[in-house]
Order: C-alpha cells, then sequence, then structure tokens
C-alpha cells in the first residue's frame, strides 16, 4: 500500500529548480586537504564542473567569497576551520565512505575506462570522487556533469577577493559595479558568463586579441550588431533546462522554450554568415533541424505545465492518445445531455450535475426542490441550500470519465517521457552550441556597451600604460559632468604618489586605473579617448580599512598584513594601486612605514604603482627616486569656498581641506568654526619640519 | 478536461515551507511614502504583523538592513529611491488599487467592524491594506496574520546598523558576534526572539526590571533551570507550524509535532509552579487538553508525509476508511495468490507479478521461458531478458486495487482537512501560548549563559557607570586568557580619551563598554564581577570607514557625516563610542575637528563618551576640561620585544609601536628595518610641538 520515495533531498547546492535560483551559476564545492586544498565544485543547474587546488587557506576562503558558492561539503578534518572562516556559508562534513573507490566512481560516472586525460591528481580525483557520491546521494538520479576543467592560473589574471571589492567589479556590499554597467547581454547564459569573465580577466595576449576581434567586428558593423542582439532577445537558458532535461526534471514550457531557441539558430548564422571574422563561430554552432521538428510535432505551442492533463502532447502525434481524449471529451458532453434529460425528468429546473474531490460526481437540487426528487436517487451529503444524491447511471459516467482520463493521463506521461529521451542524446551537442551563444552575447554586448558609452578599443604594449582621458566606467555613469583625467606610465614614470584634499577624487582616479586594466583584460573595450596599456599578472589593492575584532585584528593589522602580501607576491608585472597606508597608527611611524614600502616597491619589485596619501612628506620620495613623480588634484578657492575641479596634474598638495569637508557633512557651524581656530593655533606653533629628506 | 489552478505565487518574502526558511523571521515589507515613510511588515510564516514610520529614508534602509526583510513592495513614486539605496533587495511596485479600499480590506481581513483600536493613521492603514491585498494575491489563501503593533521607539533603545555591526550583535559580515554567543535557546521560536531582542534592547527600566527576575529566578534555582530547558528541547517551531496549518499547508508530521508540543506543557507549568516568581507565566501559558487527545486519537505516531496513502490517519478514527484499507490489503493478498497460482499453472518457476505507471500490473516472464507462456496471454513489452504479459484476470485485480486506492486516498485526505479545520480554532490561543514559552526559552538562556561564562546582574543607576573586571562577551571566547578591565564613569569622569599602541585592546575595550549596556538592557546578566550602570537611550559608534565611491563619498566624507549625526542626535542619556576620529584628513586638520568635536560632546551634550585616538594631542584636553580623563593600555618592552598587557590604565601612550606591528604582520625584515632608520630620523629632525594648549 505504500509506495514513498525519496526523489531528491534539496539543498542549497543542488537546487535545480528555476524558480529558486536567480541568473547567477550556483556552485557546490567539496573540499579536502592533502599537501595542497584541493577542490572540486560543480554548477548543478548547468552541469560544469572545475577542479582548483589552493595552497593556503586564505587562497581557499578568497576564492570562496568571490564566487558564488552556495555549499561546501568537506572531509571532517577541515571542517572547523572552514566553518571558522566562512561562518555564514552552508558547510557539511561527509564521512569517510565517501571518500573510498573514488577511481571507479568517477569511472562510472563519467562513462571512461581511463582517467588518464582529465589529468587530475590522485587527490584531485579523490575529492571529484565524493562530489559525485554526494550528488549522486543528493539528487537520487542521473548526473548531468561536464567533464571537470582544470583552473589553471596561468592564463587568468588574479583577482584577490579585497581587489574584486576595493575596484566594484561585482554586486556586493556596495551597489554600483562594473559588471551591473556592462550587462546589458541579452540571456541569462550570456549575464553568467560576463561575471566569470569579469572574475577571471585573460592573461594571455592572443586570448585576448581573440576576444577583441570580435568585438571589434560587431563595433564596426552596426547592423550586424543590432540583429544579432535582436535575435538573443529569443534565446532561453538552454544549459539550465538541458540540465533539467538531464535531470528528468523537464517541463513541457522548458521544451517549447529549447525549440523556439533552436528556431533561431539558423538565423543567427545566416547573420554572422555576412562577416567572414565570424568563421570561427559559424563552425563552432550547430544547427538541429531534427530536434526542432520532431518538438513541433510532439508538443502544443502553449502546452499545460502539467504532463498528464492532456493539453502537452499535440493532436496527431499518438492515434492512441487522440482516441482516448475523444473518449474523454465524448463522456463529458454526454453528461451534459444526461444533466439535460434529468431536469427534463423530474421537473427541478435548477438541477445541477457537480463534481468534488470526496465522493466524485453527484447530482445538487435546491432545498425548495427535494419534493420533487425521484426514489432512485441516493442521498450523499447535505448542504445549507441544498441537497446532493447520486445514481446508478451517474456512477457508471463517472466510472467511463475517470477511467478515460486515467488513460490519457498515463499515455500522455509515456509519450512526454519517450520524448525526452530522444532528446537526450542531443544534449551535449545542444550545450556545446550554447556556449558558443553565452560568448556572442558576451562579446556582442561588450561592444553594444562601447558605442553606447564611447569605449575605445585598447592596444597592448610591454612596458607603456598610456591613456588618454580616462574614465571611471561606473561612477561617470551616477555623476553628471565626470572629469576625464589622463594615466601615464612608463619605465620612467612608474610611480606616482598623489596628494590632494579630500573629495577631490582621488580614490576614483586610483580605482579608474585598475578598472580599465581589468576591461582591456576581458576583451572588453575602455572608456578613454585612446589606450594603450601593459598586460598585468595581478592587481593589487589596499583601500579602507577595518577591523576584525573577533579575531584579534586591529585595523592597523589587517592594513600592515595587506601591504605585507603585496610585497611578497608582486611582480614587476603587478599593478598595485594604494589609498592611503600607514593611517592606523601615529603619525610618524605611519609615515615611516610608507616612506619604506614605497622604495621597497620602487626598487625591490619594479612595478607600476600609485599610490595616494595623506603624508605630503612622502612627494620628497621624488627627488631622491626619478621614476617615481607627484600629482595631485586642483582645487579652486572663490570667496564662495573651494570648488573640487577633479583634474589630475603634476605636483604636491598644498592643503587637505579637512575641515570644508567637516562642514559639508553636516558637522555644526560651531564646531568647524573651533576646528579652524585650532588648526590656526597649532600650524603657527608647531613647525613640523617641511623636509623630510631622509637619503 | 483541464483543470490548471495556481495555487501560489512564489516570492522571497511569502515562502512558508520550512525547508526554504532558515530558522529566523523572513519579512515581507510594505512601503509608501505620505508625509513619512509608513511601512507595515509582516513575517509569513509566523503570521506577526509591524507597523513603523520612519522620519527619513536613511532611517528605513538602516532598518531594512538591520532587521530580516527578504523583501519589499513599495508604491511607484518610491521605488527608485529605494532601489539605488537598496540595490541587493527584491524590491517590487504596486499598482495603485493595492492601495484603494483599505479601510473595508483591513477590516475583512481582520473581521473587525471597527479600525479604532488598531491606534493606526490613515496613511499606516493604507500601507496595510496594500500589504493585505498583495498577501491575498500571492499566497491564494487565506490570511493568518496576527492584529498590527506599533513598533514605537520610546520603549527601545535605538541602535542604527553601524553600531549593530560594529558591535557585532548580529551574524552578519564579521563571524562572531554576540547573538551566536548568548544563542543556548533550545527552540527555533526562542533563537528568533532572542534575535529580535538583541536588536531592540528595553529604555524603561521597569520592563528590564521584569526579564531581569525572571533571569534571576531561573539563574538562583539550577534544578528548575535544567528542567525547563529539558522540556523546552521537545519544543517544536509551532508558530510556524499552526501558520502553516492557517494556510492550509500543514503535514502530518506538524501535526505530531505539535502534539508533542502540547503534550510537554502540563510539564512545565508543573515545573514552574515550585517558583512563585513564575506566577504571571504560569497565568498566560494555557493547555491543550482537548487538542492533543484529537491528534493522538486521529494520527498515527509516525504518519507518511503525503496524505492519501493510507498511512496518516489511524485505525479506529474512521470506520469507513478501516474498511477500505482492509480491502486493499486483501487484494493485493489475492494479488499474491494469482501469481502463485499462475506460477503452477505455467510452470514457470520465475514468473512474477509487477507494475509500472504506463501500463499498470504484468506479468513478466523471462526470454528463456517464453515458450511455455499459454495463448490468452497478452503481449505488452518486450525488455531485454523478458517479455511482458497482461491477461483479463490480472486487469480486474488491477481495478479493484486501484479503485480501493483511490477511495482511501480520497477519504484519508477528506478526514485530514476535517481535522485541521477542527484545530483551526485553537490556532490563536496556542499561538499566545508558543509566545511565553518562546520567552521562558531565551529567558531561561540568560541564566544558563549567565552561569556558564560568569555573568553577573547588572543594577542600574541614574549616573554611575560602574563595572568591576568587565569583560568583552564575543572576544573572551574566542582567546584564551581574556584581561578584565574595570570600566568607570561618572558626572565628573564623563569623557575618556584612551590614546595605547596598535593592538593593545583599545578597540576591544571600546566595544565592551557598549555590549555591556546591550546586554544589560536586554535583560541579560552581564561578562564581570559587578555592575552598575545607566539605561541609556542610543548607542553612538564611529568606527573604521569605508569610503563609498559610487556614490561619491570619500572615506573622511562619511566619517564627517557619522560625527555629525552623532552631533546632532546625541542626548545626555546616551552613549558614544568613538574610534578613531579624523584620520581620513591631513593631521593637523585631523587634530582640530577631532578636538573641537570632543569640545562640544563635553560641553554641550554631556553624555558619556569614550575616544580611542592615535592623536596624543589631544590628552592635552584633560587639562583643559576636569571631566575629561585620560587612559592608556600598558605596554611592557622585554628584550624579545613588547608585550601588550592589555590593562586599561590612567594615563598617556608614549609610542604607538606601529613598526613592530607591520613586522608581525609579515612586512619584509628590510622595509622594517628602513622604516626604523626613518623614524630615528624624522622623529630627531622635526620637533612636533609637545604642548598644543589652545585654550
Amino acid at each position: 500500500i505504500v509506495r514513498r520515495e525519496v526523489t531528491r533531498v534539496i539543498t542549497p547546492g543542488t537546487l535545480i529548480e528555476e524558480d529558486l535560483l536567480s541568473s547567477e551559476n550556483n556552485y557546490l564545492m567539496a573540499v579536502a586537504f592533502r599537501e595542497n586544498f584541493n577542490t572540486v565544485f560543480v554548477d548543478v543547474s548547468t552541469g560544469e564542473l572545475f577542479v582548483k587546488d589552493f595552497e593556503a587557506i586564505n587562497d581557499l576562503i578568497d576564492f570562496v567569497s568571490i564566487v558564488n558558492i552556495s555549499q561546501i561539503i568537506c572531509e571532517e578534518n577541515i571542517f572547523d576551520e572552514l566553518k571558522d572562516n566562512l561562518p555564514n556559508k552552508f558547510i557539511e562534513k561527509l564521512d569517510d565512505w565517501y571518500f573510498e573507490g573514488f577511481e571507479d566512481k568517477v569511472k562510472e560516472t563519467f562513462e571512461i575506462v581511463s582517467l588518464d586525460h582529465f589529468e587530475l591528481s590522485n587527490e584531485q580525483l579523490r575529492v571529484l570522487g565524493a562530489l559525485l557520491k554526494y550528488l549522486e546521494y543528493t539528487l537520487m538520479s542521473n548526473l548531468a556533469l561536464e567533464e571537470p576543467k582544470k583552473l589553471e592560473e596561468s592564463k587568468w589574471m588574479i583577482l584577490d577577493s579585497k581587489t574584486v571589492d576595493n575596484l566594484s567589479l561585482i554586486p556586493g556590499e556596495k551597489g554600483k559595479n562594473l559588471y551591473d554597467i556592462l550587462n546589458k547581454t541579452k540571456t541569462a547564459m550570456g549575464s553568467r558568463l560576463l561575471k566569470k569573465w569579469i572574475l577571471q580577466p585573460l592573461k594571455v595576449k592572443k586570448d585576448i586579441i581573440e576576444r577583441q576581434e570580435i568585438v571589434d567586428a560587431f563595433f564596426n558593423d552596426r547592423l550586424l550588431l543590432n540583429e544579432i542582439r535582436e535575435y538573443l532577445n529569443g534565446i532561453f537558458d538552454v544549459e539550465r533546462i538541458l540540465t533539467r532535461l538531464q535531470y528528468g526534471k523537464v517541463s513541457p514550457k522548458d521544451l517549447i522554450s529549447l525549440k523556439n531557441t533552436l528556431y533561431i539558430i539558423p538565423n543567427i548564422l545566416d547573420a554572422l554568415k555576412t562577416n567572414e571574422k565570424f568563421s570561427k563561430y559559424i563552425q563552432e554552432i550547430e544547427e538541429f533541424p531534427e530536434v526542432v521538428e520532431l518538438l513541433e510535432r510532439a508538443l502544443y505551442d502553449d502546452p499545460s505545465s502539467t504532463v498528464g492533463d492532456g493539453n502537452v502532447i499535440k493532436d496527431g502525434y499518438s492515434p492512441e492518445l487522440d482516441d482516448y481524449r475523444n473518449l474523454l471529451f465524448h463522456s463529458e458532453d454526454k453528461l451534459k445531455e444526461f444533466e439535460k434529460e434529468e431536469r427534463e425528468r423530474t421537473n427541478i429546473q435548477k438541477l445541477k450535475v457537480g463534481f468534488n474531490q470526496v465522493f466524485g460526481y453527484y447530482i445538487e437540487v435546491p432545498k425548495g426542490q427535494v419534493k420533487n426528487v425521484p426514489d432512485y436517487y441516493i442521498r450523499k451529503q447535505t448542504l445549507v441550500n441544498s441537497e446532493r444524491y447520486i445514481t446508478q447511471k451517474l456512477k457508471e459516467f463517472e466510472e467511463k470519465i475517470m477511467s478515460a482520463r486515467e488513460k490519457v493521463e498515463i499515455l500522455e506521461k509515456a509519450l512526454f517521457d519517450e520524448l525526452t529521451k530522444m532528446i537526450l542524446k542531443y544534449v551535449n551537442d545542444i550545450k556545446k552550441t550554447a556556449e558558443k551563444i553565452a560568448e556572442l552575447d558576451v562579446l556582442s554586448t561588450f561592444a553594444y556597451v562601447s558605442q553606447l558609452y564611447g569605449y575605445v578599443k585598447p592596444e597592448f604594449d610591454d612596458e607603456k600604460f598610456i591613456v588618454k582621458e580616462a574614465r571611471h566606467a561606473v561612477v561617470e555613469r551616477y555623476v553628471s559632468n565626470f572629469v576625464p583625467n589622463d594615466i601615464y606610465m612608463d619605465s620612467l614614470r612608474r610611480m606616482y604618489i598623489i596628494t590632494g584634499p579630500n573629495m577631490s577624487g582621488k580614490s576614483t582616479y586610483i580605482r579608474q586605473v585598475g578598472l580599465i586594466a581589468v576591461m582591456a583584460q576581458i576583451g572588453c573595450f575602455v572608456p578613454a579617448k585612446s589606450a594603450k596599456l601593459p598586460i598585468f599578472d595581478r592587481i593589487f589593492t589596499r583601500m579602507g580599512a577595518r577591523d576584525d575584532i573577533s579575531t584579534g585584528k586591529s585595523t592597523f593589522l589587517v592594513e600592515m598584513s595587506e601591504v605585507a602580501l603585496i610585497l611578497s607576491k608582486a611582480t614587476k608585472d603587478s599593478l598595485v594601486l594604494l589609498d592611503e597606508v600607514g593611517r592606523g597608527t601615529s603619525t610618524f611611524d605611519g609615515i615611516s612605514i610608507a616612506w619604506a614600502m614605497s622604495e621597497y616597491i620602487y626598487n625591490e619589485i619594479k612595478c607600476k604603482t600609485i599610490f595616494a596619501t595623506h603624508f605630503t612628506e612622502l612627494t620628497e620620495l621624488s627627488d631622491v627616486y626619478k621614476g617615481i613623480k607627484n600629482l595631485t588634484i586642483e582645487v579652486e578657492e572663490t570667496n564662495d569656498g573651494i570648488v573640487f575641479l577633479h583634474k589630475v596634474v603634476d605636483g604636491v598638495a598644498d592643503r587637505s581641506y579637512g575641515i570644508e569637508v567637516a562642514k559639508i557633512a553636516g558637522v555644526p557651524d560651531g564646531v568647524v568654526e573651533r576646528a579652524k581656530e585650532i588648526l590656526e593655533v597649532i600650524t603657527k606653533k608647531s613647525e613640523l619640519e617641511k623636509k623630510v629628506r631622509v637619503l
């Protein structure tokens, strides 16, 4: 009698229902530790599978904070450490047996006999095996996974989570970000891919140029661009649909979306064929006419969402189903006739036939007419204003209708299952095509955004970083009259010390330098008049500061840890952006550390560096080292107060206008006036040496 | 033929399925703007409903960031403003018609004829009406709401989101927090209530004492405490269960949980009766013997999760259901017999009867024995190793079994529906009892935690803030050998300037002062040897800093805005905690502002204030104002380096040890040595005035 069956255990990392997912990727990560932290993570909704090792727990934590990892499963011995470092993540420990027999598990899943071509270490395979077992256990269904991809650092620029946050690359605590500005993609697949690209700028010139050329082709062929974007409008989230199909969770509407998507592909191909630059995509994108034809023949265009009610499989696809459907309709017509006959026979005008779940079809008679009810009516229920009856004949109707309905249900379900099985053969090929479509979406979006916002194609150079009229891609969208500024760095101007008042735009300038580097290396154009820049291996940023009291780290310790990281990891090819260093301690300590750090970066690391500071003393560095230059931001003092011109120029700031800012912020006038008095007294009395000169 | 019905539209704020919710509250908020921002918010999973107005958008944003608002619906005219300020929230605009006819809508929902006793303004009712319409539309079911409660500020201390974050009161970006330390509650209802209390400390002495007395009673009666906590272990999340019941979404297991919970209540009451302090709770907590009896009689103890498979309603509850169930079992037995007969008749030993969804019951015969199959077997399906058949007789069995199964299903569902309707009458009373149980849970947890961690009951005083051996409730749990420190403030020692090296514990000290005030005002004991303190109307904190580049706010502007808020809103009864002010600008500007601000707080606001700073110059304030005192943290310099004693003492710091911290943080030795050299040169050369003295 009992046929209970657990079909799926729902965990945050294994959601595949569309409603529960945003258009973002949703990763489940498995972690174990041997010599390194070995991780494997999967997007269950698209089937993508990645392998990545981390040397230090911090790199892992960092990665988890950037990428949308919604759930972590791990070996018991590292559970506590992960939990402590990631208090808000859903983390589960796995028993030992998950990690046993991993080779067989992996072979079985991917239906292969040798694991060699995966090029994974034994440790990596071990974690992969555990993940596969976990998926099998929670999904209770066959897995629809792509082959594991190794995330090798060497192809990509490294961006740590602080930098992602400081440059506002993706949505986070701070509202506005690069992703939101660039994301004019037309498809969910495209928007996911865009985020992935932003977090992993390329490092190999050939790869960047390859993307750039496509963007350029779109940029210069506005007609094609518009046409392609029009077509992309009709592309559904095929990656997710196909994965649901593989898990046996696909709905009729999903298949219609698949059909409509495939229907558009020939149009896209035709459009691309007008421009030879797209030959690679024309080769890689496939058409699937058989699938379109099959779906066209099998499904209604607007199918019911539940299979089995007879409104999914099209008339003519299965003669057997058509017969049962007719029978059902016919019986329902007969029932209408029966109602009419009974009405006439009994002379009860308001007699009605109805249906409820508890005792099926019934005849309802209003209270006032109950006297006319014939003897063979069997009373079943008494309501406030009416009585309900059944008769032998009515129950016979019921039997027929019910049986037809059941047949329709069973048959339609079987036909739908069969249909999905037929499509299953094409899934991997369609997924490959979908990936290419997503790429086209992002690249055409780059071209579109570049036209819309006036971006320019950057060139790459080994040494020079020269950008004319550079803008901050995010800020320029939210302020009127954004003031562009040039960037000029080369081997002779390697490091800049920027001094200047608060609010004048130092921070914006530093960040726009970083953003332009990121945008160029993902293949996008950049907000400027012209741009030439090197390819950076990593961008380091140190900006703002918060302490972390529960771990006993003071603001200054956090700041110094970040500095230590930069000094140990930066190379000649890195870009270092510093916004205030040494503020968390006493003035003299701070100056000393900032000075020594700048010397070290300049002499030892030799990378391009921009350092904004309130320590005017540091501007003396330019007297000592010829590759260090000073920048400041122009300020105009008028009778009504100060005006920030936001213009970056060579030179040193003479004042910092802190008290003026306090006034703007709403500090009471009395306090502001008093602060001015005090300032006058202390600047007069204490003559802080103008020259530090510590050569 | 088609009976499609939308049963619910799922939105983040209206999730009531247990799996999708954590044990936290999950609020849906409606917002409109007339003179103020009028908001109404509801926890759909518990039915609690709150009304609150905000004068400024920032107060609203603040509130939304603290409280777990998962979705906002608003009038069109403020949609853009909300969206800009809360980029990561799910916000929807409502058409105008939502706001029409609100009086009737409210009356209808709460089944009342007059709205007077709600004491809500017309604007508030208007938003309430819109919320009710939205709920009706998305839930498509009757609402199970409590009467709206007005959140009046006057009863509660104000905590802005920055302070909640700075003091780490609840889980957030920073891992460790007060909530996690205190949350040894036994029930989900208790843990939700605890969080609510932490975010809304009380301000009325009587209210605080009322809680304290219960905590004290538990604290002094360890036997009772253990007994109650033991009983609370068995309490399920009745608030949520009852709400699901009201929405018609309750499961059989839910009702068993309800039964088990109600079953425990008499034990709790008996235990409380041993101590007269609990008379209020004894009066307010009700028993529900009729409900327990009914559930006991109607449901199996371990019911199936789906109603209709015959494993939910207990044998004996409905003779009719029992009959159908027996029929079903009997038919299944008969089928077994049939299988045996067929095996003997055909001499096919491996013949088996099976079932599948597509064509029902079948007879399976292995390929090898197909030759023995009788003529009247009708072949239905060919598998790799076997053939499947049906016979006339088998289909007759099928008919019988199916029909019995259907009857069982329909009847069991009807009985279950009837059962939930019977319980519905009790829902409001049970909810009231559940609320009281949640309170008992939190209060007994306070007592438990206070014993566990050695907290002491605080006394309240109009002026004095004297705590002996105070500790930081969170940090002390994560470091060994936490060093306690006294707090001593009164009208003569109203403001402290703390100077001291980095990492010595200044920040921890300041925060522990704030935490102790919060803990005392929620009714908990506090981590100290003894404690006497005033009741504060608000705690202000200014700590750390981050800029918000996309809104054009520099770090320093953010800092100054926070200062401006404090200077305009703090009263004599506030507690102000400052950790570095004036660091985001040049040194002299910073000192001037910090000095002027301190004077203003001291002379005009006159509230208790602790200010940690690296500007040693500010310690001169104590020479000028007699209620300002200096504190510093002891440091011992040994041959191996410096040792932080974490002991707060009267006095002024002589050095800040910034370079030592840089070394600890991992800055390369070369840089550290060079920084020391530079420090020596600049301290010798530039003799910054030791005395500022600006009287």
